[in-house]
């Protein structure tokens, strides 16, 4: 079984099913967007999408109706393709304990989603994400998946980091597997066994490479599509490894173990 | 004719004819290194010399004798190989204009290298490139590859692209295509006859996608290797691109036609 652990909805929401296709995915974990590069036309078009996307990675721009409409959104397109798809919810940054908890049993329990994010915390936010583990603890078994290529810097991944081993029973995956920040990411991971790392926005193949080899079964193939074709993404990770078992446990059984779902 | 229009000396030298015969290309035009991630055995080892090789990318560390000793290293790797390499000679930062030129006499029209690179301008640095940019302009038809990514940010680029404007007959290569900053990197590079584009370091797909479409006579195919396989960067740029005319330029018409290579 194969999956894509993490993407967003791309409209048309047939092309994601076709690219799948394309790429042999059986399964993709879906996540909300509030922008569409994919569906843009020109520089210029996509330099409007992805500014706004700057600003929901800045922690500037956090909109509560659109996030609302993007679950809905999200939560229609799984639920069309329910064999297809497992989606993730996200969550507004910097809500309360009894907000958080509020929050995820409406949209994301609610919606039958499986984990939650796409987190963006901006830089210097991560220790705001504090009542939100103690939240995810309580409802326990939801990953937590957090953004963390530029702008977080290395202190903010160290933060991030720190509420994983303060809070164990909650999984964390760390999104782009730490960024420019691989390497330190990567040797802190080891010694926290509740954190996973997403292998894609990969800038250097050596990153994934070493990261498959010292956690073959924390390791997750993803895709971050549109950002990145499946295929390709799927590609690179099969070009660096040669054992057989340890690429099927990255592009499939450890996500699949994590979320429990059915082999 | 394939060309991996940039790469790093890699130790053992018979492994990076290896890589180049596995990834079926033809050519691949070496740069000077001062450290070896790909020798290293374990994360202890490769954090020391990637902590090396981020104090030069910072501007820290700039050891001259270790970069004779790198340009002497690849002069002879070319030299062994002068089918299948082609040499770009290094240059220490901040030198001035007749110190450059005197430089560039010795250690790379002198090594029969045909570009200068990778230049790596801390943040903040770049002006001083203008001596720089004034001798190149003196020898003429060497071309100057300069690092973008990491730890350089958009001033920086944009302070390049000033200089490519004032030397219009100094071709120009940016290295990592602007990195994150890839989207104004592109727009800026539209309007500047000489400046080209490396499209390695490939953190979103989007970005070699996007400049190939709008740039198909300017931009480079390369692996940055030992940084990434050349297999791999090939094999993404393959995927990205359905018009076989203008993968045959990225691939290595477009370097072949900057360095005047025999066809």
């Amino acid at each position: 079984m194969i999956i894509d652990s993490h993407a967003h909805v791309m409209l048309p929401p047939e092309r994601h099913i076709e690219l799948m296709a394309e790429a042999h995915i059986d399964q993709t974990i879906l996540f909300t967007t509030m922008v569409h590069p994919e569906t843009t036309k020109g520089l210029k078009e996509l330099e409007t999408e992805l500014n706004q996307l700057y600003e929901i990675l800045n922690g500037v721009r956090d909109p509560l109706r659109e996030r609302i409409h993007a679950l809905e959104e999200l939560a229609q397109i799984v639920g069309a393709n329910p064999d297809k798809y497992i989606g993730f919810g996200s969550i507004p940054f910097g809500l309360s304990y009894k907000e958080n908890l509020g929050w995820i049993e409406k949209y994301v329990v609610g919606n039958g989603f499986r984990g939650i994010g796409e987190l963006t915390p901006g830089t210097g936010q991560v220790p705001q994400m504090d009542a939100l583990f103690r939240a995810v603890q309580e409802v326990g078994s939801l990953p937590l998946w957090v953004h963390t290529f530029f702008p977080l810097k290395l202190e903010d991944i160290k933060a991030l980091l720190d509420l994983a081993r303060q809070y164990p029973t909650v999984p964390v995956i760390i999104g782009h597997l730490g960024g420019i920040h691989w390497l330190d990411t990567l040797q802190a991971a080891k010694e926290i066994p509740n954190v996973y790392l997403d292998l894609s926005a990969t800038f250097t193949t050596l990153a994934p490479s070493l990261a498959i080899r010292e956690l073959p079964e924390r390791t997750l193939f993803s895709s971050d599509a549109p950002y990145a074709s499946p295929l390709i993404a799927k590609m690179i990770l099969e070009h660096l490894t040669t054992d057989n078992y340890v690429l099927e446990q990255v592009l499939g059984g450890n996500i699949a173990k994590l979320l429990q779902l059915a082999g």
